[in-house]
């Protein structure tokens, strides 16, 4: 068993142990994921591109992340395979030769 | 090597191969989270908690995905301990006895 | 003098007795309406649709409000303006006779 | 007739020609609020502090405002009212000889 799968387990047993299932429908999975990026997003505010609190940081992108392995668990997906999956369409979206230094938008290149 | 470090790798290496490296940095990670973070949640405007369209909250979950792991990248975390750290800390601050069955806020419990 | 022009002044008054117009850049003051948004969002959490506390409502909308104001502030627009125009454009990508009684994308339509 | 009640009746008007007032409960504006809030921040994304397109921002910005209007509308807040309120509030966590030239939240003034 390999990282994804012990995670998602452990994630899933805090769950259940709180009987919080019936909560984690996809749709509030969703906000709470906004909510937790809201607050990773509070730790840069006002401040320069690295001057976050490491440790903070840290801990607002761990929530981040366990939102979004519960609502991957949710539906049954396997996060490597989206995540490679959404690699390949964006290496089409943004060829290396017209991407290439620049941070334009795919339908600006 | 296992899964976030094979799939870190990849990300690493598309990132690279445009030179985007200059443009990551953390600041603006956390606005791209938040980003990918609303456009999933637009999957679910005015729709019930289960009427998304899937293969759209994959790709769009996908986004958060990679740019978290960039994040955790650009910060050196290992993103399996982040989250082990912060399981252990939310089960401090939601004992089982008190939260169970209620999706109350810790300082409300 | 009317209303937008009022509350605005107050808010320039507030950030300028505090020194605070070197941290309102447009980029931070676009970190600061997204934080707020999801403090908004948080009061919805794990809740039906009209379940949220509206005390809170009132002073997370508020918050929203605030720093909305301070944006066009920064750029000099005039609020009642851009939301005219924008009201305008909405209707042209939403003709009442395809999009009555519908919650589709103006895409879907 | 004063500027946040002439545009609340446009906005009004604009949701009930089309019949969506069925649609708009406080979850899903919230949701709406945050969407746009994201679309705003989208414009700053791999970006200097003031390198937004200033004509897209009008327009994200309006969008943010419009759903905000729509959610005070839907609670019956008087914006002018709330916002009032709000700044007091500030005015007490943020007393100018502590915060003055400081962008430290309140908690760690």
């Amino acid at each position: 068993m390999c990282d994804f799968s012990e995670i998602s387990n452990e994630l899933v047993n805090f769950r259940n142990e709180r009987d919080w299932a019936k909560f984690h429908n996809p749709k509030d999975l969703a906000l709470a994921i906004n909510i937790e990026a809201g607050e990773l997003l509070e730790l840069f505010l006002w401040k320069g591109a690295d001057e976050a609190n490491q440790a903070k940081v840290k801990e607002e992108l761990a929530d981040v992340f366990c939102y979004a392995f519960l609502m991957a668990e949710k539906y049954g997906f396997d996060i490597k395979q989206i995540m490679t999956d959404k690699i390949k369409l964006n290496a089409e979206k943004y060829p290396v030769e017209k991407s290439k230094g620049t941070s334009k938008k795919y339908n600006e290149l």
